[in-house]
């Protein structure tokens, strides 16, 4: 049992919590919630941390979800923590009370290549930890195969990300690449068409046929993509929009855009 | 030129940020930022509070919008105020020096249902004002004909819904209703089909037709739907969902929608 918010183990976490080149350096992230811990793949666990409310919360509910936690609790050990403690080494206003260190998984190129008709999303500079974290979520709800980000995109490790995956973080593959325009070129090589949504597309996305490999490129929420990058692309697309409206949300505009791809893909 | 902090307007406009029971009382809401104000309208302008910063960069630059801005300006009036009054009633981390009051639109449900073929997006106890702006935004840029909301969704004017908005707060007519069961009554009885988005739903929402008028219902993040209310629509529909995804943001699954609904209207 952790009692002190001075303990090493402790001021670990919430170094990790802060630091985004800690958690690089360590080849960690941390999950925070029952929802992140239950779906949490074993083999990627490190180390658990739990209070003693959220403890007898779980043996005092007899239902299946609760018993599941128990029994995956026992397999991947745990240590106590005070509830002092662990709201010092929580991000979030409300804790739930338990706490996962996780290695990072490591995906490569090769491998999100290797499936049959690839949908993915490439990602230049995205800013948003929500924006970042939703785009995993509804990308493995529309079936994508993987995500592909520039350099200057957010930490995916970031707390915020982590959360808004909804435990999507553990099955969507994803890789950030130095050099988004080779790997743009690599993927057109390997016969994936390649589209950049684009306000200056002159077709709606609805119009293409995203059937066999895609992949959808989206930039930056403010400035959108590159010049360089756009160029590199099969063709632009763009999103139909009515009233004054400039822009969609980054996290909005890939949602429609693979989930047209899913509705084409099973009709 | 508002120097003090401890000035009666700075104070009611830090009064108006925090409390949405004052921004009702006095029927107005605040918009930050140079997109807000050069986006409103005149008609609803009530006060503008500006930094001499702001000002200056706007004289400094011989761009169309700025010009435009400086117009505005003068035919809405405005009062200059320190920074250090500005930050202090800002609710934004890098405020751009701009503040407006608004007077509140008032929209009427008949006046929503003379639309032709309304496209309306039925709001069940929303609770994140991300969620909410972004729905609106999107739901300008896919044509939608309203919004109504229940009572106990967030307020639409809290000040991060406004932003996340982009403007679309000031062209959507939007309502909020008391009673959600009797104004699906209503919309029905006009001919408008009702849809829940529900997981429990059977068939995909991309196998209906939205091409007459068209109600889609959303529920409360955590919860979804009421029972009674979900109970009240023509039909269930649900979003496709692949891998372990339990369920979609509900700013993503109404941007789905009401998409699939301009798709279908504009093919």
């Amino acid at each position: 049992m952790i009692t002190s918010t001075s303990n090493q183990r402790a001021k670990q976490i919430v170094q990790w919590q802060t630091k985004a080149k800690a958690r690089r350096q360590d080849g960690i992230f941390l999950a925070e919630g029952l929802k992140m811990y239950e779906e949490a793949p074993e083999g990627m666990i490190r180390e658990v941390y739990l209070t003693e409310g959220l403890l007898q919360h779980l043996k005092s509910r007899q239902e299946k979800a609760s018993l599941y936690i128990e029994e995956k609790l026992r397999k991947t050990g745990y240590e106590m923590v005070t509830e002092e403690v662990f709201e010092r080494m929580s991000d979030t206003r409300t804790p739930q009370g338990i706490l996962t260190v996780l290695r990072r998984p490591s995906h490569e190129l090769p491998q999100l290549l290797q499936k049959d008709r690839p949908l993915l999303v490439l990602l230049e500079d995205l800013q948003d930890p929500g924006n970042l974290g939703t785009i995993l979520r509804t990308g493995e709800g529309a079936g994508i195969t993987g995500v592909i980000m520039s350099k200057k995109t957010v930490d995916i490790y970031n707390p915020k990300t982590i959360r808004s995956t909804m435990g999507s973080i553990y099955r969507v593959p994803f890789l950030y690449v130095e050099d988004m325009e080779g790997t743009i070129r690599i993927l057109r090589e390997k016969g994936i068409r390649v589209y950049a949504a684009h306000l200056r597309g002159q077709d709606y996305y609805s119009g293409f046929s995203f059937v066999e490999g895609t992949a959808f490129l989206i930039g930056n929420e403010g400035n959108g993509l590159r010049r360089e990058t756009a160029d590199l692309a099969d063709c632009y697309l763009k999103i139909p929009m009515e009233g004054q409206v400039e822009s969609l949300n980054a996290a909005i505009a890939a949602s429609l855009l693979v989930y047209e791809a899913h509705r084409q893909r099973n009709s």
